[in-house]
């Protein structure tokens, strides 16, 4: 076997030519989305007036493996993927452990992050179904600037709900969305009559993701040729997020190298469904023995400490529900926690195969995380997002397991981007300012009175 | 021939294992640095002081063709190199230009451009020699964090001293710094006499690059172990940064591709000596014939409009005298030009080369380059520094006048990072509000009044 080097890069003719469909391998399907109103399973007509129709059709399908990547989409993969497979030689060096350690490095891109992979092909079937543009929500604004570039490609109308507070607290983030042309509103904004509404009863309030999310869909069904789009939770994301997981195993595939553990960070699911797809469904067939480990922030502890239930999918209730591992929509993960990853469930394919115990998951404390990303950062150079970074942790607290018991296992995790954006919370860590916040039982208990009675 | 992918990424056996010295085919020599006390060439002895022992050596030789880059540096540029090449097919649509662009880009790393190149050589000597650290001073804080990261690797203490105003206005880059692990010190600051000195006379002054580079090099004569470095200007960083033109011509020659023009944007001269190096080496021989253009801000423009003569490389006239094209010391660029390349002077290399009829240098206003950066962003994904995007400006016009006689030029430029911690500026062109400064007769010719009287 050749050596390994440091890098491996994927030639143009290796990229994958289509995305992988994890649930055509699962033998317990997840659960249908909800109609809030009648509680009856979604229908691709209820979904139709907020989605576009080729996405509806990804969202519902469960039994076909392989969608082909349309070309214009493969040609946008190119000027940002294949993204690299690391092999983390220094961080290995730096641990003294006999683990192998790898990283899949997704934010070599001007959004930062792996969001623009399901950005370009959201907005590609917009465009292709003749629609001026599309609506969104963006928090820290990760999803918003990987939108607006997906867009200023494709010619499409951007706009972008941006919660208040984080509007003025990271200018820096609004700018590049403007600079791609988009459309970016604090919300809540005048410009809706739920956020008229919002700002009527709560004057001065900085808004939050779930009143973003309500005014993008207003926007969405309000506006004549315009649809919503959403970068994480939803099944048609993990779709087309297979993109890492695919590339990941043909790399690996070219070394002969099979990995023991595979690590992600979980917030709504996007980063780690499309990491491990490919990799779940050679489980799910008997070709192969990982370990899957979901990571998730200590202080938004969806898995390690949700119910596995159906619950709304955004604060406001005017979503579908979904079956998945939640905290209740009400949940309110401490404010001054810095790491993202503060969405209160988890995609309904993720939330399933931690059910079937295929999926194991762990919460980590962000000063520990943070611990772990500058010691990443200063041997390995990039200077991770606080959410990467939860995996980091992972991946760092099994290879220093490894060191224990000189295993030498062989340690993959994501990388899903850089923390550029987040030097606030950096600075908050280096002066010692940072906590921990973990919920208490009484927290928990708050959020879980705000699951819908359902009994399903 | 194959066809040309989007990116060209070499392997890593094909990673250059020497830099080259573009001096070594000059038959004009660049002039002697002279020793601002005795008007003599400045020794190896005069520099030692300051300067690390093996740079020095690098500094001063003007014959040697190539210098082997030490194993530890490879492995270090492996983390982070090769760049990669790109073909740039959508930016080539978008114009509808029948000419072919390249560019190399060397924003995919932390500190967001080339700079990392020479930290990391310079770095290494200075550890080599069993320094404790170094010191140096940063403007914008893009060198500052390159020297950060070599520095955070190889377990070297890190002095940046930053122009208070920036530190204030950046604290993003600062956090950077320091996460690290770099001692950031706001200039001028109480820890050294001359900062001491000019707050006496000067109490509330938000700094300068002439004032930081003071008590950087004080810092380092005064501290056991220390030495003191800088970023550009030097041609030891001349021929670090030519790792970005031999990447370049390898993989061009790979496609068998020769350009016919090559575009840098020019400050001090780091990225565009690195780039064009080994392709002005070709043509010296005699086996080749480009058209090299070297692109600087109209609000400083020492190639433009700049003197060819002896003269200080700093404000505090502390430094040797270098002959250059410069505007003098005491020239003073518009305080809101965004787009960084102030520098007084160019790197002696480059001006000899422009002397000499082998190097053409135009000038654009930065509205017309945030033109082209946005224009760029939008089609090729990559938010490019405002420095780098004077090259895209000359690019894009180069490509234009194609369109219009039809000829099917290549053309490669140098994209020397990435604009994440510039958006205050983008938000200024992007609210209309950014001017251009092009500075009058008679600012030029209170800057020339700061040159020494030397006739040489």
């Amino acid at each position: 076997m050749s050596e390994i080097p440091y890098k491996i890069y994927l030639e143009e003719s290796e990229m994958p030519r289509a995305w992988y469909n994890v649930r055509s391998a699962m033998k317990v399907k997840p659960a249908p989305l909800l109609n809030p109103a009648t509680l009856r399973p979604m229908t691709a007509d209820d979904l139709r007036p907020v989605f576009c129709d080729e996405l509806i059709a990804q969202e519902l399908d469960d039994t076909t493996e392989y969608f082909p990547i349309p070309e214009e989409i493969r040609n946008f993969y190119k000027m940002y993927r294949p993204s690299p497979l690391v092999r983390a030689y220094c961080l290995e060096k730096e641990l003294g452990t006999p683990a192998k350690i790898y990283y899949k490095f997704e934010g070599n891109n001007t959004s930062g992050s792996h969001k623009l992979n399901s950005a370009i092909a959201q907005a590609y079937y917009a465009k292709k179904q003749g629609l001026r543009g599309v609506t969104t929500e963006t928090g820290a604004g990760q999803w918003g600037t990987a939108l607006s570039m997906a867009c200023a490609y494709l010619g499409l109308d951007c706009k972008v709900f941006m919660v208040k507070v984080s509007y003025e607290q990271k200018p820096f983030r609004r700018e590049v969305m403007r600079t791609y042309g988009a459309d970016v509103t604090p919300s809540p904004s005048m410009t809706t009559a739920v956020g008229r509404k919002i700002l009527e009863e709560f004057p001065g309030t900085g808004g939050s993701l779930g009143c973003a999310i309500s005014e993008a869909v207003e926007a969405a069904t309000t506006h004549e040729g315009y649809r919503y789009v959403l970068g994480s939770v939803l099944n048609q994301v993990l779709l087309h997020q297979s993109i890492i997981g695919l590339e990941c195993k043909t790399a690996l595939d070219k070394y002969g190298v099979k990995p023991d553990i595979i690590i992600g960070c979980a917030g709504g699911g996007s980063n780690l469904g499309g990491l491990i797809s490919p990799f779940v469904g050679e489980q799910l067939r008997g070709e192969a023995n990982y370990r899957f480990i979901a990571v998730e922030p200590a202080s938004c502890p969806s898995l390690t400490r949700g119910k596995f239930a159906y619950d709304y999918c955004d604060t406001g209730m005017v979503c579908p529900l979904a079956k998945m591992y939640t905290l209740g929509s009400g949940f309110m993960p401490a404010p001054n926690h810095a790491g993202g990853l503060r969405y209160h469930g988890m995609n309904t394919v993720l939330s399933q195969l931690h059910a079937d115990g295929l999926l194991e998951a762990r919460s980590v404390e962000q000063t520990k995380v943070f611990e772990a990303a500058e010691r990443f950062a200063r041997c390995e150079g990039i200077l991770p997002a606080p959410e990467s970074s939860h995996a980091i942790r992972a991946a760092i607290d099994e290879a220093l397991l490894c060191r224990e018991t000189g295993e030498e296992k062989t340690i993959l995790f994501g990388l899903t981007g850089t923390g550029y954006f987040d030097m606030t919370a950096y600075g908050q860590y280096n002066d010692g300012k940072m906590t921990d916040d973990i919920p208490t039982d009484e927290d928990l208990a708050r959020g879980f009175a705000s699951m819908p009675r359902i009994d399903i």
